[in-house]
């Protein structure tokens, strides 16, 4: 690297939960690291919180000032990078908009904002010519944005998928390993630290969502709207469902998946893109990935399948992500928050999930009696839906039996409707389960 | 991105073999993807090969002129970025030299050039302001190179290893899956065009020891004499070693590993560097690597561990690394060839093989005899070397039998002197096997 600007870069956070606090235990055990790689000092000037007077068990960056209010930040003139940890949407949203008009660079771990807002944040980011960089957004410690923007411009990406969620991971984990149920995974989750009080967010699959939505716009270019994608979480998944699904030889995951279907030339590209619990075969990379780890799968018309797995989230994994784009805006470098020229993301054209084409499981539980099966496979042939595999068990204790299968590829409108038949002739005891197999 | 400068970005193709081909045929396909990404064209003006004459199966970039004198591209003034993929080191080497003379920005995927004589050439393009790119020189398709040099900035790195070489970790997972013995997978290989006639340098371990060349130049800033690295490849491999480090639990995987041991003040990172066949636990995410593929594992102090898969070879896959730095080339990045300021890179610090420390499989052949086990473990206890696990097969045929243990940690110096004892005792049947285990 040619050398350049040497005078320190002058940090303003916002935010100093646990990211903030690995973020100055990084700039401290880095320091010489990091003039090696930038040439200059990081500094960190002030540090926003909301209660200045809590305890924490952190220690301040060194020489930094605390303060309650965002104006310290976005108005001092000697911060160059406002470094953005707050979460949230409108206090986050509106002090990042404040700082870009004062001339700062942005960086932010926020995916909620960027999935929500950030196409008028990047927007006026590439306007003013300021840097906006978000690698710890998604997949805390795996540089798949950088991947996507940098790495990958060589490829048209036919598939992106990945686990995105690490709570809900570790709560699937748990139940395939140790055979727990739900409610009991999750409270664990809990007690580890790996799970919120509230865990909307997490295990109903809004965070991944949030996430799968900033690498749509990296991988395609577009805006995904993200109130239409279609997001089903793993709030409730049954045992059983684990225990059917790996005598098929899968493991059930949360996955967030986008895949790109033919375009008309000249249009947005339309984009399959949603949130739900997958069987993944246990040969696949993806079927590895346990507890708290994310990965993500990209599919690219040149590179073939590539895979990434690392840590999601925690202190200092996110806060190297952070740190990494601290070293790029250190580098001076030319702005490329989207990866597109002129920043301006149209919108995508959204497949509506009735018309997506997949494989499925599906779990009846129905009385164990002659001719169900025969009735079953007459509902599925009437939306031509054709079976690959099925599992009958006994009825052992009379509540009826599951009745499992697979299915060739069909789109969810035709496995509803099929579902719909079973439902009217009275076959089930109990609503239907199905998940789709990850092609 | 912003916009800037949009005259076609004009290219000068050293070589037009394989990867030519692919590259050719990304830049047709992907013309539109390149545009929205860098607001240019690129277009392939001139292609440089051996023998104008030569009948060839893919189409030359439409509207490229072929010739086979170097100076018609590096003294081109419209030519802006020279792609070399010729191979081999001086003619390569003085091309590009002649090329940053003439204030071309230069692509390569030649590792051998980088390892062997790449320090000259990155302070030379830093000197001169110009970019020098090699995203395919290691690992394909996998965005390590870009991995290190930016995104991982904000961690200090222990360790890095990985599965460098596609031809031979398709042979091993042959002999793993199949059974193969080693000459027979080897056959195979060449059959299916995976390994070259001549196979020395894939399967003596040199073109991993290439790669992790630049990836510790990457990781750490230093130079590691290449000529230094011990480098220990998988000709001959036992399939009997295979199956019995299955009974442990064991892949054995070709594995290039650098690690940074603790450094005095001031002074060059002391390095463990080197390429040699481990066993690596079958729990692990590197011994589900299978075929041609090839994978990487980064520890950091702030990721933890990240690991990446994807194709190490091939037309499109390595064309596509190639075409990604194009991509930064037309967006007019700012040069960061190395990843540290100044581009000047000192000496690694080598610690001798003799100093490593490691677990160790051990496979002796001795004479079912009694008091084997207690002469072994005599002679491992002399050296302070304690045995974990132990496995000792009967002997059905007379030809004496395998005794094989897994050893706690110890130095490879300790290592080789027990097995002398061993040998000196008359113990042995056959030289003694052993294989690093991976930590």
């Amino acid at each position: 690297m040619t050398e350049q600007c040497s005078k320190p870069l002058v940090i303003g956070l916002a935010g100093f939960g646990t990211v903030g606090g690995g973020l100055a235990r990084l700039l401290e055990e880095n320091a010489d690291l990091i003039r090696q790689r930038t040439g200059r000092d990081m500094v960190v000037k002030k540090v926003l919180v909301r209660n200045a007077g809590k305890a924490r068990s952190v220690a301040l960056p060194r020489g930094a000032q605390l303060t309650t209010n965002p104006a310290d930040l976005t108005d001092d003139p000697e911060i160059d990078v406002l470094v953005e940890l707050m979460g949230g949407i409108e206090a986050a949203g509106s002090i990042i908009d404040r700082a870009l008009d004062k001339g700062k660079h942005i960086v932010t771990a926020n995916k909620a904002l960027l999935a929500e807002k950030g196409i008028a944040l990047l927007e006026k980011a590439g306007r003013l010519g300021r840097i906006l960089r978000y690698e710890a957004s998604v997949a805390g410690a795996i540089p798949v944005v950088a991947a996507l923007k940098e790495s990958l411009t060589g490829n048209r990406i036919s598939t992106l998928m990945g686990i995105l969620n690490g709570t809900s991971n570790y709560i699937l984990s748990e139940m395939t390993s140790s055979g727990l149920d739900f409610n009991v995974a999750l409270r664990q989750a809990q007690e580890l630290g790996y799970a919120e009080a509230d865990p909307t967010l997490d295990i109903d699959g809004h965070d991944a969502a949030h996430k799968l939505t900033i690498l749509i716009q990296l991988a395609y270019g577009v805006a995904y709207p993200f109130t239409a994608m279609p997001v089903r979480g793993i709030r409730g998944l049954s045992s059983m469902d684990i225990r059917l699904a790996r005598e098929f030889g899968y493991r059930i995951k949360l996955i967030a998946q986008a895949r790109q279907c033919a375009t008309q030339d000249g249009r947005a590209p339309r984009l399959e893109a949603g949130v739900f619990p997958a069987l993944v075969h246990h040969t696949l990379l993806l079927a590895r990935v346990g507890g708290v780890y994310n990965a993500v799968r990209v599919e690219g018309n040149a590179a073939g399948s590539l895979f990434f797995h690392g840590r999601g989230a925690g202190d200092l994994p996110t806060a190297g992500a952070v740190l990494a784009d601290l070293v790029a805006v250190a580098r001076d470098e030319r702005p490329n928050n989207t990866g597109f020229v002129g920043d301006r993301l149209e919108t995508a054209e959204v497949v509506p999930p009735a018309e997506w084409r997949s494989c499925y499981y599906v779990r009846l539980m129905v009385d164990d009696a002659p001719g169900v099966l025969r009735d079953l496979a007459g509902c599925m042939a009437e939306e031509g839906i054709s079976m690959a595999q099925v599992i009958q068990k006994s009825d052992e204790e009379g509540h009826g039996v599951p009745l499992v299968f697979m299915t060739h590829e069909t789109t969810e409108k035709a496995m509803s409707r099929a579902l719909q038949h079973t439902l009217d002739r009275g076959m089930l005891r109990e609503p239907a389960v199905y998940f789709r197999v990850l092609g």
